[in-house]
């Protein structure tokens, strides 16, 4: 299709994707803004309450059905073909909703391509999945034991902002959900309800093209809290998946804590992701080091969950040359540009300005803010005032760092005084390794992936991937969002005692 | 060594074991009782949560110490072979604490010194490590990735009353635990203190004698519950294992997830592990019925979390066979024998008084209680009593079982409308896998084990084991507290990106 034609056929209408069915919210009507401009178009309404129980209660039905993983494999095949088909047009609604431009949207397009892809292969092969026998021993006491997997249920998946496409509605999440062979219910976000529907609607037709009860996927809209509150709460559902702020994620996490059924809540909420340069590697590297940094906590405008929001720089002149190459670069950047939402604005400049109020903290570049967006700033603290301000270890959203001059022992320290994290990362040369061994110990024990010589920001996708961590990275240390072990939250073992094979379900 | 040598070689003494060290809590003082009789020697002091302060710290910086995971594994075997030694002493002092008897305890010693030498072999393999290696693809966006495990923390472990060696402080989840290399902080059970303290000092002498530190491992005291809550909610802690009641899970469950940091809670709560039985095998079988399900759920006088709590046998003459035959059993049995504590007795009888006054509900044996504790009882229920009253399809710990006769499609009813549990059971020939089968597939999404032909009381401790299931059955639906895959609750996955060998952590 050409492109014209793409935009006709994957036209957004303005409605919620019910169980297979395009409905339109009985709520309030909203509308997206584009970032740093006015109202988008076509309006979307809130489902209400009554038409979510619909949704869940068609999501509940299909759980009750056959459970078919090849049928999910080949929803999953579908959802990805029909979005590779649509790239012009998915592509251009979000960039209209988030002004994330094309070039990094058409990336993360095919990411969230590869990732369905991914998730399909693991729905027909099941290569995560815990399969063990144990042949029947001696007596009464050793029966056959064959352990295996069953979906955990009806997941509730959250789409975040930041990724509007790779953690959308078709995102990491409801294609580990479908993998596994849960039927999702997934809540779009209301900044990128245009891109929502095109990806949604994409997943419902390879839900029902292969053949899958409908009840199998549905996209909801909602401008507020009330339907989001309602689906984390409610007896249908069985897991949450949620990607976006520390806040909203606890809040989540509270909600399905207080049930009277309990839930897991797979909240990935963001972190500092600090990263320390040697003194080898700040005296051989100063300008690729200046050059990371800058692309590494600006990419996207410093809206991802793995910017590094702390760069421990070593004391004396070679540390300083990079502090001093980043500035001189930060002077030369591209001026303002829109965050992708307003919330996201005023919390960026509330978290630079109470930052820059702190002792031992200066701004080094501070940011302008008007209506076309944010510039980028960049914070120095003294180490001290690291270690002493635990405001100073947490992530502002948006396109800040902060850097600190410190020597090997204040680094240690400060890598000892922070929270856990999504990542940490270490710069260092081959002569350094003791260094580098010494705080990789230290922090991994903190975060969920270390990267040595390299950036947090861009996460393959792939097996050996692990993007978690301890809280408040995350609201389940042992589970990544993004890699192929994403499937592994939407499994539960079950082990099937001395049972004959014709008895048993044909998934198992 | 002699019996006698053992009873003053391991003689308890009323202490907690803080790091290593016996200490006398300065909490208020209290004694366990014998079952049916009065109190036992020595009394202990509940330790002071100061005194926990101090575990905890001490745990917390043997979390810091390099990981050593063949020390785990050595401490792990020491303590397997203490325990096995110490076996006439611990008995004994299990026995007098308990009154469960010398043949189940020898059988559960022989499990917990099982239990931790298989712990020993994962600590020093790691078979169950999910480790997974992505080579480098093209470009930057393909780093290679090494995917392993870290110790997730440090560990708060409730030791259970109705297994006092196998879930007790040298059980099943500190044996996990340790495994994966994560210090320990044990809350002994009340009811069994000098149990608690005999074997408490094996693992800490096992510790030792690997050259742990000594923060690896307590033990600690307390006849209330102030200990308890402190140490779910102590910042030191980061993962709870738990073997108990609902109640008491729910509550560790609702204060962890309460905390500024929350932390995981592995809540093995029991369940109704319902038991289904066909028309031909209730025809076919009669007698062999009549015998396993009075062997299965009087084991133990019903305490077991794996006591089939709700028998579904076919309506019809073979049906109503192998009830007689049960009740006729009944009769012939021994009179009361005491149960663990005053706590269960009284749970127990009103458990049965309230589900015997619901409509629909006989008392086919009603229990009397003594001084001597309780007899066995059994109920009958309508079918439609069963699909209609919530609080028969719970479980009612002790000696007890709901008897139930019902068609095929009435079966399935209530297998629909059951809550989730850690098994159900099918009886069934060769002709009757459909039934089978049907009935496998919709309690496989609802239970964590399905047994062929067999009880769900013994519970394998091997590989492919799982004992757990979602809540109520469990805190965490996707774990089990039984066999080798218990340690995967206690490690956490990290990767390590594009990281040279020589600056990988040894235990990476």
């Amino acid at each position: 299709m050409s492109n014209t034609e793409q935009q006709t056929a994957h036209r957004p209408t303005g409605v919620s994707v019910l169980a297979g069915v395009d409905v339109t919210g009985k709520g309030d009507t909203f509308a997206a803004t584009a970032p740093g401009g006015g109202p988008l178009e076509p309006t979307y309404r809130s489902i209400t309450p009554a038409q979510l129980d619909e949704a869940v209660a068609a999501a509940v039905q299909a759980r009750r059905a056959p459970i078919d993983l090849a049928a999910f494999g080949a929803a999953l095949d579908a959802a990805a073909d029909a979005l590779e088909e649509a790239a012009d047009a998915v592509v251009a609604t979000a960039d209209a909703e988030t002004a994330l431009g094309e070039t990094r949207l058409r990336g993360e397009h095919a990411r969230t391509v590869a990732q369905l892809r991914m998730m399909a292969e693991e729905a027909r092969t099941g290569s995560r999945r815990d399969v063990v026998d144990d042949p029947a021993g001696d007596g009464p006491a050793a029966p056959a034991l064959h352990r295996t997997s069953v979906p955990l249920g009806v997941v509730g998946v959250f789409a975040a902002s930041n990724f509007p496409l790779a953690f959308g509605v078709a995102g990491t999440d409801t294609a580990a959900a479908l993998a596994a062979g849960c039927p999702v219910v997934a809540k779009a976000h209301p900044a990128q309800p245009a891109t929502a529907e095109l990806c949604g609607r994409l997943v419902a037709a390879g839900v029902a093209a292969a053949g899958l009860p409908p009840g199998t996927f549905s996209v909801v809209h909602e401008s507020g809290y009330e339907v989001g509150q309602a689906l984390v709460q409610h007896d249908g559902i069985d897991a949450i998946a949620f990607t976006g702020s520390l806040r909203a994620g606890r809040t989540l996490f509270d909600l399905a804590a207080d049930r009277p059924r309990p839930i897991p809540v797979y909240a990935e909420m963001g972190s500092l992701n600090p990263l320390f340069v040697s003194r080898r590697a700040a005296a051989e590297r100063t300008d690729a080091l200046v050059e990371g940094i800058i692309d590494s906590y600006l990419l996207g405008e410093g809206q991802f969950c793995t910017k590094p929001g702390l760069i421990v720089l070593p004391d004396g002149p070679d540390g300083q040359a990079v502090l001093d190459g980043v500035v001189a670069a930060l002077a030369e950047r591209a001026p303002a540009h829109p965050l992708l939402h307003a919330g996201i604005t005023s919390g960026f400049t509330a978290g630079v300005a109470d930052a820059s109020a702190l002792p031992g903290v200066t701004a080094v570049h501070a940011p302008a803010v008007d209506g076309a967006g944010c510039q980028a700033a960049l914070l120095q603290a003294t180490p001290e005032a690291v270690l002493e301000e635990e405001a100073l270890r947490r992530e502002i959203f948006g396109p800040v760092t902060l850097a600190v001059r410190a020597s090997d022992e204040q680094a240690r320290d400060i890598a000892d005084a922070l929270e856990p994290a999504l990542t940490a990362s270490l710069h260092f040369t081959d002569d350094e390794t003791g260094w580098a061994r010494s705080l990789a110990d230290l922090l991994a024990r903190k975060v969920g992936r270390i990267i040595a010589n390299g950036y947090p920001t861009g996460v393959r996708v792939s097996p050996a991937q692990h993007h978690g961590g301890p809280y408040p990275a995350t609201t389940s240390p042992l589970h990544t969002s993004v890699g192929l072990a994403a499937v592994d939250r939407f499994r539960r073992p079950v082990a099937f005692q001395s049972f004959p094979d014709r008895a048993l379900p044909s998934w198992a």
